[in-house]
């Protein structure tokens, strides 16, 4: 194999190809046929399609993990204790730090590109699975030793829009297809229509008119998810109302928040991954919405990450504590259900770091005296928003004036805590095993471990 | 000073504003003012407009250059012995190659931004200093421990167009003028109207034609001067003439490499430096205008730089020898007249690396015995095409025998030689004293020295 791998590397993806990537696969299948053993892999996150992970690691291909966001059969393998060393957990910025910092040091770096030339410059705009900015892969592709672009969509010499250019990558290869196009990225995200979410989106858009940021040079970021996509459509109206023209929105850009830019509510877009297909088509024609590095996004030793000039981030929450310590990282005793990926991140960058959440989801409460697994530390957490009112942040007395001069209704999130005690279901919560092994640890964003996830307890059949 | 400088350190500079730069100026009275010593200059290059730096070596305020093209008083004082040290002249991708590399380490990088937001975020096409794309420090900003941008233009944050971000500047400086704008850029840049240019760039045109390279795909570099640009125009015509769609242009963009490309003659531009105001608002505006940095453009250690790529690169010269070097560095007897800047890289990289000259200028021959310095070695020159004649390097019988077939004037680059002693004036060329001290070190692009540069002779007055 040109790039020399050997036992005990560290290979690198990228997600922007999301639940339908199915460039690990093959390059993992490659890499267990030639009897490699040990391999690290470094992916920015993993998705239920990337099951045949676990096949890997029992037969001890894969040794090592090392991810920003982990669902489906991998997270699963995980939490059962199957991985023979603790996954490493990262935020993307952290992720960005590592790297760049030469403390995740990648030895080949592939890159699932929908758009390449046979030179190496690549982009995300062409071909069949276009997927929008490849701003993760942009940093692996500067440090990595070896850099290995995989497309299914080979153009002419020279690509007319470049994300990653030749300068910095070593071969490309071509195969028949990189992924499933309907699964890589939405068709369009979708606004919330359940009820209670609208209540609690409503409600979020007043904190943020009341908090006293939504004035001209505002800047937002919203994740992809029913309630965040609503949220961002109030504030759109909000705005309009206040003519507050925001200097920028990032993310994760769907097209909820290209319809903004459009309208002329923000000047610029700062977009490190495309949601939708509304928001890869924007990218690929709109001056203004601008390509930006998970470094530049997120990474907290960069010179200046954009999460610092947040305005409001609006995130969700697996489950908050007294604390207002969020987890999106493991529940249930031991279940890894994701991680940070920016949640971290743009908690600790924006002035106002604003949770929506519903008490109770599945049955159980999600808020709660302690967090089963801190992902994102209460100090950088302002506000959260439910449908039983809105609790503030006890180190933000300057906003919790603001608000109920406003008249949002506030609560203690001791009373949220006791409202969703109340309204779960009797089952007992199940606990972590604190003599269990451990299986992840949870990096902070600078490279210090917040917390880790232990192995779970064994399940009765069919839990 | 926030940048903690101390004596000995190195500072590196861009030249995007030419001849109308102030901000070298500006730097180097504050750091002679605050009492440093011993800096070393590395700046991309220098021109008369830095004529204060000449103090500043007589003073000891620095004693090192490390640059890729010098012109001007401190070439004179170079040339004179002033510098205690011998300044090293680089090539543009022996630069950014020597940078990444580690190899020349720069502790603060000042990069003249025409604006600038807060933030840092940097661009080169707002402001009354546009200068076009900033493709030389972005490699500097990249790798420096410090970045100070130097602004007359603070626009809102966040940029429109970004060419270096934020993640990678320290510290924005505004000031009320970086430079001339008369002096930056060219108003626009003009085709030669002598007969002899315009008959050795018809050559060209026609030596280009037959080399079989003017084919769909073809990629084309030129720089800014009289025969240069004549040379271009001709390959227009020839281009729609055979209707062909040229791959990419390259450079050092002009406003008719830009005139081309709105013609559809080139599908890409690669652009390192707009040298006129219409490459400037080409830049701007065109999507297809790419800006590459000095590493992707020419960094032989760079997985691929674009030179690479080239099949036809138009070069000047001072001096051609029988073994085709080329000597853009140094004449007279060890007069600092400019460097490679990115001759050499071009020339190593171009399929077809053509070279245009007269046979004499000023009273000199140009097509001598031995060059006085090597600046690009023959082996990388392809063709030398004068008003006597087209000189093809004897490694390339090929190339000979298609123009051969063409109907090409073909001359050996000897008898262009004894042309030229023929035309010259009866004086005697200066020559280098071979015992003199070493004021400059010619770096080849991948760092091996290929010649050096001696101190003058003392020069009788008024010469």
């Amino acid at each position: 194999m040109a790039c020399n791998l050997k036992d005990g590397a560290t290979i690198s993806f990228h997600h922007h190809l999301r639940d339908g990537d199915d460039v690990l696969r093959a390059v993992m299948s490659e890499i267990a046929a030639l009897g490699l053993r040990d391999i690290r892999v470094a992916a920015s996150s993993l998705f239920p399609v990337h099951a045949p992970l676990v096949e890997h690691i029992r037969s001890g291909v894969v040794t090592r993990i090392v991810s920003s966001y982990i669902t489906g059969p991998v997270a699963k393998a995980i939490s059962a204790g199957e991985l023979p060393t603790p996954a490493v957990l990262q935020t993307h910025g952290g992720r960005a730090r590592a790297i760049e910092a030469g403390e995740l040091h990648i030895d080949v770096a592939f890159v699932a590109a929908p758009a390449a030339d046979i030179y190496g410059n690549l982009n995300g705009v062409e071909g069949k699975s276009a997927c929008g900015v490849l701003g993760y892969p942009m940093v692996d592709a500067r440090h990595a030793d070896r850099v290995v672009a995989i497309t299914d969509t080979l153009l002419d010499f020279p690509l007319s829009s470049i994300d990653i250019a030749q300068d910095l990558v070593d071969y490309v290869v071509r195969v028949d297809s990189i992924g499933d196009p309907a699964k890589i990225v939405s068709g369009t995200t979708r606004v919330t229509e359940d009820p209670t979410g609208l209540a609690i989106a409503a409600m979020a858009a007043r904190v943020i008119e009341a908090s006293g940021l939504l004035v001209d040079g505002f800047s937002f970021q919203t994740g992809a998810g029913g309630i965040s996509l609503a949220v961002a459509k109030d504030i759109a109206v909000a705005m309009r109302d206040r003519h507050v023209i925001g200097s920028f929105a990032a993310g994760g850009v769907t097209e909820g928040i290209v319809s903004m830019f459009k309208q002329g509510l923000f000047r610029t877009l700062f977009d490190v991954q495309c949601f939708d297909l509304g928001a890869v088509a924007s990218y690929r024609e709109d001056k203004g919405h601008l390509a930006m590095s998970a470094s530049l996004y997120a990474n907290p030793a960069s010179k200046g990450a954009l999460v610092n000039q947040l305005d409001v981030m609006v995130l969700g929450a697996a489950e908050v504590d007294l604390n207002f310590n969020v987890n999106v990282t493991a529940v249930g005793g031991g279940a890894i259900i994701g991680g940070s990926g920016g949640h971290a991140d743009t908690a600790a960058g924006a002035k106002l770091a604003l949770v929506t959440t519903r008490i109770v989801a599945g049955g159980n409460p999600k808020i709660v005296d302690a967090v089963e697994c801190v992902t994102t530390p209460g100090e950088t957490i302002d506000v959260v928003v439910t449908e039983a009112g809105v609790a503030v942040n006890r180190q933000r007395a300057d906003l919790r004036a603001r608000l109920a001069a406003a008249g949002i209704p506030l609560v203690d999130i001791e009373r949220l805590r006791d409202l969703a005690a109340d309204q779960a279901e009797a089952t007992v919560r199940r606990q972590v095993d604190p003599t269990a092994r451990i299986v992840a640890v949870v990096e902070y964003r600078d490279g210090t471990v917040i917390d880790v996830v232990r192995k779970r307890r064994n399940l009765p059949p069919g839990a």
